[in-house]
């Protein structure tokens, strides 16, 4: 230990995820690990930190480069937790995935995945999120190994600015049919809720979300959804900070 | 009805909390108003969606251009909901607040008040979120409700882009103290955690989540945080497209 980097992993899914384990493999050829992940899925906690209750966290496994602790705490709790309080020095990298389903376009801000990458940016830490385009729980990961591969190592070479963050998407292509590895912006879109509405035995109503995902411009060749749709794997750089800096100066125009 | 201009307003400290009746008090002024906020307090719960369980609404109260719903989810259900099933229509503003405490810098991540307000701009709808720098029940609104006013005032006469909202903060100064409404950016720094280890009576660990803002840049004059300190309000403009447009063209640069 000590020489090698240290690469923090969580992720969403749960510390039991096929997603999990894969991106734990493809960490290990780079560095000592640290997995700090949730019990159970926190599919959907986007930023969400646990302040009323406390949280607990137990190591699941410990050998040589590897520890794996689970956590009852939301993605962003595990990131905060193994900063502050179990790992001994800031990690060099941190992977957040890889998620069972996508992450493209705005479910950037729903994603429990990406809010645990953006915290490591926040904190100063090259960060990445990666997310396969299947919802299954054993998917296969075989080429979303691969290009997780590709990213971390051009990452580990030539690093990423510490106020953005990767959202790398992959889709369920084989590996021959993969167009390649596309730069992309995040799509214009939102997700259109369709709320079941059921009644209790209890005669009360009582609704599930349920929804589809709207792209606002299918045809736009610079999105990830685009990209994704035509056999690509995404890169979309996310900034750490929200600020739209393009509209200080109008709205300093104004009269408030 | 059908005429007025329709708000929306929601909150993450929960239906019963003063800053949500003070915002209410001063959207009644410009429009029939719809509340649909949590039961109960959902800070910290950032974008946050329930997807495991399912959600409920109850009216707490209804008159001549005002409805108020009590929901069980967190502050973007309340958002979705609110949109895809209790509205008849596209609401012309969203407000989310008066939220009791900071969300100022990165804060902003981590509120369910600046999430609602962000979904609000996914959505297309022209949205502000409120907060006032006090963290208590009883929190004096006064200066605030004046602040949400002149905001409300301008965003209903000329608008904003709907790809952004607005992050407004309040100092807890007297009316004659406040120097102005600033445009900012969001100040760069994060969160240091300061867990607190303790034991439960079956000899188990737990830990609670505390810590203390550190600014990276206390003396940038240009930021929220600068503009709260010395007893100005603060507006940042938000992009809900989370792209770091700046950085894709050199990330194209790389080999993947």
């Amino acid at each position: 230990m000590g020489l090698k980097p240290l690469i923090l992993i969580t992720n969403d899914d749960g510390v039991l995820a096929g997603g999990l384990k894969a991106l734990i493999e493809v960490a290990l050829d780079y560095g000592d690990v640290v997995v700090v992940a949730p019990d159970d899925s926190q599919s959907g906690m986007s930023h969400a930190i646990t302040i009323k209750q406390p949280v607990r966290v137990d190591v699941k496994k410990e050998k040589e480069g590897l520890k794996i602790y689970s956590c009852s705490g939301t993605p962003v709790d595990c990131v905060k937790l193994a900063l502050n309080q179990l790992l001994d020095r800031k990690p060099d990298l941190l992977l957040s995935g890889i998620n069972h389903g996508s992450n493209a376009s705005v479910s950037v801000l729903y994603s429990g995945t990406m809010a645990a990458a953006i915290e490591g940016g926040v904190n100063g830490i090259h960060s990445i999120g990666f997310s396969l385009l299947d919802y299954s729980q054993d998917a296969d990961f075989t080429l979303a190994k691969d290009i997780s591969r590709r990213v971390i190592k051009e990452v580990m070479k030539n690093g990423i600015p510490t106020d953005i963050c990767l959202n790398v998407n992959i889709p369920v292509v084989s590996k021959g049919s993969l167009k390649g590895i596309k730069v992309c912006r995040q799509t214009k879109g939102f997700w259109k809720e369709e709320f079941v509405k059921r009644t209790d035995p209890f005669n009360r109503d009582y609704y599930w979300l349920t929804g589809y995902f709207n792209n606002n411009e299918p045809d736009a060749k610079d999105t990830d959804e685009w990209a994704l749709k035509n056999n690509y794997a995404s890169i979309v750089p996310i900034r750490v900070d929200y600020t739209c800096f393009d509209y200080i100066q109008e709205l300093e125009k104004r009269t408030f």
